[in-house]
Parts: structure tokens; C-alpha cells; sequence
């Protein structure tokens, strides 16, 4: 089995090399050649629209996927006519336009902050005044990272809003001040079988993602669950996100890894945003569960059976972020797994992660607290 | 950094995808293109008296280490004349000669059985008589997997025995009516430091390697051993093992990962034979493991610090031999890694391995059953 992985970063560098020991080959359509991938797996360098190249490409392999969600729809679409590609395009359309993601989340009862879509600077105050709470304004489409995005707080000025809007219709939406940010993982089979990650609890340095820490079972004790947050119900968030996640996959005919990224507020959980492929809050799957969300995602559409989504162990998961320490120094930590992605160093690029898994919380903590300690001194995040 | 490896075989294989995540590439070199590395790693055929392909590949790496201990010593100590090769020539050689290997383990009071060096038919009958027990003739060099040896009674015709030195010298020892067979893999720096991972207890099924388990700390209780085998002591095994493998791989100057054979006898370990690479019964590191013993033996010889080997959960590895399952009915089994090697069916050929491993030993010794299950349906030791 040959699988197209469109993108070659480092989700398609970790794609990759999880497929390799079943057997299955990967061959990634890259626009540079400069890329995490082409280290790991063959690339094909091509632009959207060299329909010769594409379509040489297409016929090489079985089954396409990606590992990056901002392809223009309608380029996947047409993909998809002359190969199966997994997941649905219609994953992409959403995740792409927070418009339709919002009216999904509605469609589907799972709870949102409140929000309003606006098109002109003549909407904005109404929107805000309706809204009537801190707010923070995001770009329709495009934007990661915090990128295309502007608070407001209750009262204040909505110059950043109008400014937001020259690029593009956006949304406007209450901001929660929430207790904890979280995601939950999750993967379906062309069969329809879906099966969760435990849910994940992330913390954000200057809107990137800094650290994963997923809340497993006590293995010691089935009834209680290892929770990052004291004053929590994790048990009660996961059903939440469970519930969630499962209908957004039924709802997209998804088959593969899908993310869902939330807030916690009181005991709520609020939908924030979909990543329709695997996800960077689930990079401590790879030693930390069964299978990890890459393999997962290639059996998915490989049309294979599902792996064990369990946890082994107990992990934690921190970027790499702007610039990598001195390799020595990271292999220095004993039970720090060091996972690079070949890219040069620059201000808030995610150049790598550390993983982190031992038998017991209290070592977990421990090493993590160390490897947090060295990056302390090189990350930037911006 | 650029490591260049002799042979392409699963070792390779898994080597190569043991030292992407840490930004080090790799280079085999291949007899033949048709090996289980080349789908994962650039590998450059070349025969072995081919001077000028051999010349510009070391050239192209920075460091040379090898997956397969059966090249001409010889060559392997011309290429250390052009590049640094890991682990030290002296380890091959010493790994190719029975007799020599024996010598190094009565140099350093290594216990093994009584043996005699054989190099004609004549010697045969005053040798066994002196041992006086079962005897296991061997050749002096090459065999494997059982291949190369004769097994005689005592009181038996010699025949088979005189029958093995028509291919040149042998060796004629003492058979031990074992307890169990068992293996520790350890690894050495460039700086001396030496880890071991906990011992392993193997089953071979037809002298070939059926199952390793990993004699792991009971996780919930630091003072106790999960035993696989009950009535042996493998704390104290273990501790024999251990000065056994460091006086080994200190007098051979030693770096990258090393495993030891050896037979346990009444709670005495007797060395059986050392493999100067990554082994088979230690496959269970991928995800037994803080590090593998793949990504510690590239870390050796890349001269980085060493990982740590203790286990993270329980793991058994059972091999897949002759023939391979349905793909579908190896995913199926929940909590399995599957890794295949890409090699075409043959009676009594590696294909591949699962590894399980779980946090409860009950689960671990459950899942393990239904691997050998499926596994004794396809398995074909010769």
C-alpha cells in the first residue's frame, strides 16, 4: 500500500515513519523541497496547479491524505475524483471557513461561545454590543497560531476589529476565560469504529501550543483519573468531548485522526476549532499510547483495523519552539524522547518536541520539569 | 550526522527509523538492493571488492557502524583506516571465531561450558570423552539460527560431529541442559559509559527465536522482579549478566549496543555468545523502553549521551516466522505493535515481530497469548 500524504512537515515526517513498520509506503506532495519530510520519506515537488505532475503523482499511490488542512477546497475536491482521499474533503471545507465550523458545532448541539459572523466595519459595534462581554475577533479563514485574530476587552476600543476585517469577512466571539485548554484526539475507520485518545489538557505560551499533558487513567486505579488541573472533572469533560468528537466524525463521513480543540469554563466544555488530520497536542501518543495517532491515522486510511488508544504509562509532551537547545543537553535528560524536524531555527517555529513517559506521575513530573527547564533557555515563541 | 551502515537487513531497517526523530541520517550499504533497509534509507549497492563505490560512500558518511557481524573482518579493518567504524573491528573478529570468543570469555572469567577446539576427525573421540556429557558441536565460524551445529548424546555414534569438520574447525561443548536461555543487551559510549537493560528470557522454537520477555522491575514495587520463568533467582542472574557484559565490552573497547547470549544452570549463568550489534531479543525496546537499543546504539556511535534503558510498562516480543498473518488479523489484536521487515514468506525466516506492552502484567501475558495464537497459525520454524 502506497499512501499520498499532500504536505511535508512534520506531521507528514511522523506519517511517514509510523507507516513504515506495517508495511506501508508514503510518498508526500511537497510545493519546496526543503521540507521535515523529504528527510524520511520520497517527495514529490510539485505546484497546485501542474496538472501533469499531480495527476503522475496521484496514479502512484492508493490513497491519498494530508497533513495539512489549508489546500484550496476545490483542488482537493478534484483530487478526489481520481483517487479516494481520506479524510472527506468536506473536512477541509469546514475546518477552513470558522463560519460553516461554527454552524457545525451548532448543527451538531455541541456548545460554542456565543458568536456573530460579520462581513462590514458597520456590523461591529452591534455584534460586540449584542455580545455584551470581552470578545475576540478571528479571520473567517486563513490563521493559526493566534495569527488573524484580535481581543477586545468589554468597553474598549474596536479599532482592532475594523482592522481585522480589511483581509476578509471574520467572526466575532465572546472570549472565555477559561479554566483550562484541552482537545481530545480522536480516530474513525472507513468501517464507522471511532475510538478517543484520553483528552488533553495544553497550555499556550503566546497562542502557541507549549505543552500536552494528556489526563490518563490512574493505572493503579481504574475509578481515578490522572488530572493536570486540580478542581476539575475530567471524567465528566471527557464524556463531553467524547460526545463531541464522535458526532463531528459521524457528521463527515471522517475517516482518519481528527483534533478537537476546547475550552473548559465551570465545568463546560466550549468547542473552539477542528484540526481535521493529526495534531500537535498528540505527538505524546508516539511513546505514550498503544498506537499513536500517526499509525492510526495511516490504518484509518488504509482501511486496517484500529489500534489501542490507551495510554502506556504516563506522558507529557513539550515544544520545541524557535530555537533547539544543544542536542547533547536534551539526551542528557534520561526518559526525554527527542524528536526533531530538520527546520532552521526562527522566532515561534515549532523546530521539535520532547517526550516524556515513565512508569510513575511523580518521574513524569519530575523529567518534565527538567526538559521545561532547558528550553526555558533557547525557546522563543515569538 | 551521517551514519553509515554495513548491511540492510531489519536491523538496519530499524536503525535507520530509530535515528530520524534525532536528525541523524543514514547510509547503507547493500549487497543487494532487495533488503528491508532500502524502504526506509538511502542504501548504495556495491559488492564488497568494488573499491571505488566503497571509497565514496565512506567518504559520504561521517561514522561507520554495521547490522550484520559476517564481513570479512578484514574489510571492515580497511574501512576503519578511512572512517571511524563502531563498534571496533576487534568485536567482529572476535564474534566470527568461536575460539576466540571462547578465549575472550575465559580471559575474563566469564563462566561457560566446558568445550574443546577441534580440527581433526581424529580429535573427536578424546574430546567427547574428556567432556563426558552431551555434547552441541559448532562450527568455528559462520552458522546461525541452529544451522552449523550437531547435537550427540552421550554414548552416541560421532558421526555428526565428524561429519561438521568437513567444512573446517569446530568446536565440540558441553550441553547444557539449561533452565532457561536468556540474553542482556547493554550499550557502551564513546565515552565508556555502559547501560544495560533489564535481562531478557528467550524461548527458540527450532533453534530460532521465538519469544523474548524482558525480566522488568515490578513497577508498583521496586524491590521485586516480574520473573517469567518461577524458581530462578534473576536478580543475582541478572547482576552475573551485567559483569559479564561490561568486562566484555570494556576489553573490546566497545561502542554501540551489544547482546549476550547465555544459558542459566542451577542459578549459574554460562555465556553462550556475544552479538557485537542490536539483537533480535531486544526488539521489544521500540516501545518497551525509555530508548531502544536502536536509538541508544546511534546515539553510541554518533558519540551522544546515552539513553535511558528502563522499561515502561511490561512487554513481551514474539517473532513472525515463514509466513506473515493477514495484516487485519495482527491490527486486530489491541495492544500489539506490528513491525514487518517487507521480506518475502520462507520457511524459517524473520519477517517481522509484535511487540506488546501493556501496564499490567496480566494484560501483557493476555494480549501476548493471542499474538502466539494467531502467530502459531502462519509461523513455520523450518
Amino acid at each position: 500500500m502506497n499512501v499520498g500524504i499532500l504536505g511535508g512537515g512534520q506531521l507528514g515526517q511522523m506519517l511517514a515513519l509510523s507507516a513504515y513498520p506495517l508495511g506501508i509506503s508514503t510518498s508526500c506532495l511537497v510545493e519546496t523541497l526543503d521540507t521535515p519530510a523529504s528527510r524520511v520519506a520520497p517527495v514529490t515537488q510539485c505546484s497546485l496547479d501542474d496538472q501533469s505532475t499531480l495527476r503522475e503523482w496521484v496514479k502512484s499511490v492508493d490513497v491519498v491524505t494530508y497533513e495539512f488542512e489549508n489546500f484550496p477546497a476545490e483542488f482537493v475536491a478534484a483530487l478526489s475524483e481520481l483517487r479516494t482521499v481520506h479524510p472527506h474533503v468536506k473536512a477541509i471545507a469546514v475546518a477552513q471557513d470558522r463560519w460553516r465550523e461554527k454552524q457545525l458545532f451548532v448543527d451538531l448541539d455541541i456548545p460554542i461561545p456565543a458568536y456573530r459572523p460579520v462581513t462590514d466595519p458597520a456590523q461591529v459595534p452591534t455584534a460586540v454590543e449584542q455580545l455584551a462581554c470581552d470578545v475576540v475577533a478571528k479571520t473567517r479563514s486563513g490563521g493559526y497560531d493566534g495569527k488573524g485574530q484580535a481581543v477586545v476587552g468589554e468597553g474598549e476600543p474596536l479599532d482592532p476589529i475594523v482592522a481585522l476585517l480589511e483581509s476578509g469577512d471574520i467572526i466575532v466571539e465572546q472570549r472565555i476565560d477559561f479554566d483550562v485548554e484541552g482537545s481530545i484526539i480522536a480516530v474513525r475507520s472507513t468501517k464507522g469504529d471511532v475510538r478517543c485518545y484520553p483528552i488533553i489538557v495544553n497550555e499556550h505560551r503566546r497562542n502557541i501550543l507549549h505543552k500536552s499533558i494528556p489526563c490518563t487513567q490512574d493505572h493503579d486505579d481504574p475509578h481515578a483519573r490522572i488530572a493536570p488541573v486540580a478542581g476539575i472533572d475530567f471524567d465528566d469533560i471527557s464524556r463531553q468531548a467524547e460526545v463531541a468528537v464522535r458526532a463531528i466524525m459521524n457528521e463527515l463521513d471522517y475517516v482518519g485522526t481528527l483534533a478537537l480543540e476546547f475550552f473548559v469554563k465551570d465545568q463546560r466544555l466550549f468547542a473552539n476549532e477542528i484540526a481535521p488530520r493529526v495534531h500537535n497536542s498528540g505527538h505524546w501518543t508516539i511513546e505514550g499510547a498503544h498506537t499513536s495517532q500517526f499509525e492510526n491515522h495511516m490504518r484509518a486510511v488504509c482501511g486496517l483495523p484500529l489500534g489501542a488508544t490507551e495510554a502506556i504509562g504516563y506522558s507529557t509532551m513539550v515544544n520545541i519552539i524557535g530555537e533547539t537547545p544543544r542536542i547533547d543537553d536534551l539526551l542528557r535528560i534520561d526518559g526525554a524522547s527527542v524528536h526533531l524536524y530538520g527546520k532552521s531555527p526562527r522566532p515561534a517555529r515549532k523546530l521539535g518536541h520532547v517526550t516524556v513517559t515513565a512508569n510513575h506521575v511523580r518521574d513524569r513530573d519530575e523529567i518534565t520539569e527538567a526538559v521545561e527547564q532547558l528550553l526555558e533557555r533557547t525557546n522563543t515563541y515569538q
